[in-house]
């Protein structure tokens, strides 16, 4: 039985950049990344919307994920590692009400470096010709469903999406290269918590005894490690609970449906938001909903991001409901994008947020010889990098690490004990 | 199908302090609790060390349980209420490096009107014959155990323990008679959503529709309610997480040994803390374990706060294992204390707390129509008056409350949206 220094359960995102960021820093340590599935991002970072912003109102967010995109432009422009990137921005449709709320938000984030745009409902509806963003008097179903106008829409340009597989493949890559190994197939029943000094009672470890993760049961056999790290995402507490350990994330079910037809031709030519005159990602202002176009495909993936009424719950494979789509989301989806009148998904997946209602920003922190890594809420892959040296540096016991961007960034702030983060008003 | 202003659920203490501090201030209106036990405060109120303290190095917690003791005090000694109440005080056994850590927290806790009295292990080993609270050198099983001799003993005086069965009663009488409802042996199912704006379309509430909760499903049919507050401790999430609502709470096991033998004589003749000369509720400086004595019972209630490898579960009738208390309390016990040597627990029973792990301090909060009262942490006993005129005052809208002892305190700082509460350094 080989022993390595640091195991790291999950190859997801977080598992990988975490892998990557440690193992790049410690090149003589043995690192063994393992997960269930049979290949890389197989779990739910294969069911992302897979977009990414630096429009965040937290300042630990702001940072991480802009540092994130940086790194990820780097990669697909300079590094020539094509990561199926496109940067077509996020476009938050406001009502009026909405707008209000946020103006000081909108700014401040301006101020901090976001860099975002300004569109009046009429420019708006220029450039995204077929739009309805004002509601008739007479328009009693609008009514009926209280959908409010849009007043102004704010364009995020350090924004947009990639393709999960080709990120995904990237981090593997760049993880093998400098000598770390994977183990695919294998899954975690459980952490292994030991005693720091054994005398090989049976019952041991007892309350009185100091006690650490030191390895993982596998189905595969035992694996043991000086460190563990946990990057599993919705499957977290089944391996934390049992050891009482607190996450802080509560998984929550996300949909996509991925919508084609010829009466969407106008939102893949709508000018003026971005080089590839398109529509952006774009959030509308009811209900969490949004979409973005997906160029490959000729698609549209659409999902809510609902909050109420949509269960905690963990499920191994959890799966699209139609009438979700058809009795929520396209009652409002058609009214302020009547091209999608008729048209059903062509096909559709689910997956698992990973949800900190707390304050919405990431969890790095060490307990027990083990480090955890989550609570990213669906926002891991665009904050991956930055996460994944946060790991490194709480790996190395160091107080700061530098992001990409060259940002110095306390380790601590992502922790749980001298946690300092500020609560994210933009979740999506 | 009669409807009501509010629905309390759980008779356990928190749920009874609320409806009875909603109804005091509401006196026209229809309050009803509902219990799906035959009585109140049968669930994990039932399994309290109940122990009360105002050492709380968090000024929330700290300005909650001072107010809540002042009340206790008066119902017990002024109003001549009954509630079993013993002012024996809590004293906590500190090892060199804990009083060390715990210094500069012991003297702002004072400065803030906590009463604290310092022993000296010499006074200590003079008031508790029989305690050994320093170990030899050539000790080769405390060595082994890691265990520390006691360097100081600090004693909490604003603090005691009391008859939850008479504190229940106190409260339910009250309720009963400012015109409160109680139905018991009613099992709530779910909470009831629905839309404000209701088209009595199958499927409600939809994503669009602003949702609300109505009320409650039981065993006995629906039971509808302006307001719903959850005060249902453990049983929790079990309620709001398939609506999708963040409790903030984790449940956990916690398990009394009730230990009797004429070998605890000394303990219950210890002079020189209290008025009743008996050992104060005596937490040792190893693996979270306390005990205290029962002055009726003539035993000591044996308990411990485990942490990492204590399970976060939830069970309908967690069970006392009566390995956890030789093999991990007794061991450390019978070291600091011999005269439990060779006593078996007389009986054991075990509950749940409703751990709150971010900040230890209690949840108060409205989201969705419905009032969440939790996260007390296996300290609501000793919080409870106080924290139920919070929950009034969450009911009323209003932003300040008035504690018993004259204290005001802003309502939000137990909410979730403008939580403000310092992080507790004083968990048991």
């Amino acid at each position: 039985m080989s022993k390595y220094n640091v195991v790291v359960v999950g190859a997801g995102i977080l598992g990988l950049c975490s892998a990557y960021h440690i193992k790049r820093q410690n090149p003589d340590e043995k690192i063994l990344i393992i997960d269930k599935f049979g290949s890389a991002g197989q779990g739910n970072t294969a069911k992302s919307e897979a977009c990414f912003r630096n429009v965040f109102s937290s300042k630990t967010n702001f940072a991480l994920a802009n540092s994130t995109v940086d790194f990820y432009l780097h990669v697909h422009r300079e590094l020539k590692h094509d990561l199926g990137l496109h940067l077509i921005g996020y476009l938050f449709l406001f009502s009026e009400d909405d707008y209000k709320r946020n103006k000081d938000v909108l700014e401040e984030m301006q101020r901090r470096g976001v860099e975002l745009e300004y569109f009046e409902r009429g420019d708006l509806e220029r450039m995204i010709p077929g739009a309805v963003l004002e509601f008739d008097e007479k328009d009693e179903e609008a009514k009926m469903m209280n959908l409010e106008s849009v007043e102004k829409g704010v364009l995020g340009k350090k924004c947009g999406y990639l393709e999960v597989e080709k990120l995904v493949n990237f981090y593997e890559e760049e993880f093998k290269r400098v000598g770390g190994e994977i183990r695919y197939n294998t899954v975690v029943q459980s952490l292994i918590i030991e005693p720091v000094k054994k005398f090989g009672v049976p019952g041991e470890p007892f309350v009185w005894q100091d006690s650490r993760i030191t390895g993982v049961k596998t189905n595969r056999g035992e694996i043991r490690a000086d460190t563990v790290v946990v990057a599993t995402g919705a499957w977290t507490n089944a391996l934390l609970d049992p050891i009482g350990v607190d996450s802080h994330i509560k998984p929550k079910k996300r949909q996509i449906f991925a919508v084609k037809g010829p009466s969407l031709e106008p939102l893949f030519n709508a000018k003026g938001f971005n080089d590839e005159n398109i529509l952006p990602f774009t959030i509308l202002p009811k209900a969490g909903i949004y979409f973005r176009p997906d160029i490959g495909e000729g698609s549209c993936w659409v999902g809510c991001g609902d909050e109420l009424g949509r269960a905690f719950k963990f499920e191994e494979e959890p799966q699209p409901e139609e009438n979700y789509y058809f009795q929520d989301i396209y009652q409002v989806l058609r009214k302020y994008f009547p091209h999608f009148e008729g048209l059903k998904p062509q096909s559709s997946w689910a997956g698992l947020y990973a949800i900190n209602t707390i304050d919405a920003n990431p969890y790095v922190f060490r307990e027990a010889g083990m480090i955890v890594v989550t609570g990213a809420s669906g926002s891991g892959i665009l904050k991956a990098d930055a996460i994944g040296r946060v790991a490194a540096g709480v790996y190395m016991e160091e107080k700061y690490v530098e992001f990409f961007d060259g940002e110095k960034f306390r380790v601590s702030d992502l922790g749980v004990e001298n946690r300092h983060v500020e609560k994210e008003r933009f979740v999506l």
